[in-house]
């Protein structure tokens, strides 16, 4: 049976992180993984273009079966909120253009699905990302941690639908 | 002089109402409007295609110089916010990939180009697009109405920057 792949996502305009986890078997193993950045000295919609690009591209380089998003929370409606969803527009497109399935899961079934709690921690969920995935060190910036925990997430959930 | 031709939308998931005005001096016309739907038997994703593909397809059809996004104001933090901040984050790449630059007016801003006070009722505005456009009846749905209107707002204000 060939791998399982599932790309990891957490949204972002600024930091959007991306992590690729193949799963053969019961053993996990990170792909391509990173952190897609944009600045404030480009504009709003070329920074929705760097992400619709670079995203593409690590699209193509772990060819995916399934796309695993992370939902976002906002305590208040503010204007980084905004952005933020405008940018996970494109994210979604991306997937649908790309004909994968999506999953979203929500950061407490994140934390279930790593730690076996809801109430974990953001360290306690970094570290066992790098135990999953057999990594020297947790992966940094956190962006490109917790899209690498939506990835085991989504092979953890995603095809029991 | 060419004319030139502003592309205005009113944001929506169910509902995207696009309207294209050409301006020859002091003169407006109104080319291709109208309203994208989604309906809620079709996913997330698949919507956001849907709204890519129509949309890109207006753009064509008008061939605008510039294009006028209405800002959305959400009152709370609601699912419906959401979603809609999702389908603007791909008409905003939209524009970026085909090179267009974008005005956002605010709701106030529409009301005041259009009827001279920011305080506008919605009908007023409807009924200055139908008079400034010269047209026969009052655009519907009210999406391809507010739509004309930032697009008239658009060529008052844009090439003004």
């Amino acid at each position: 049976m060939s791998d399982l792949v599932c790309l990891g996502i957490d949204p972002g305009l600024a930091r959007l992180g991306y992590g690729a986890v193949a799963q053969s078997g019961f053993r996990l193993r990170a792909l391509n993984y990173g952190c897609i950045e944009t600045t404030p000295d480009m504009s709003f919609t070329e920074r929705l273009l760097k992400i619709y690009a670079d995203l593409q591209e690590q699209i193509n380089a772990c060819k995916p079966d399934i796309v695993s998003v992370e939902k976002l929370f906002f305590g208040r409606n503010t204007t980084t909120a905004e952005y933020v969803w405008q940018a996970r527009g494109v994210i979604m497109l991306l997937t649908a253009q790309n004909n994968l399935p999506v999953i979203e899961p929500k950061p407490n079934q994140i934390k279930m699905a790593l730690c076996g709690t809801g109430d974990a921690d953001k360290l306690q969920v970094q570290r066992m990302v790098q135990r999953f995935l057999a990594l020297d060190e947790i992966p940094q910036p956190d962006d490109t941690a917790d899209a690498l925990a939506a990835a085991v997430t989504g092979l953890a959930l995603g095809f029991r639908a």
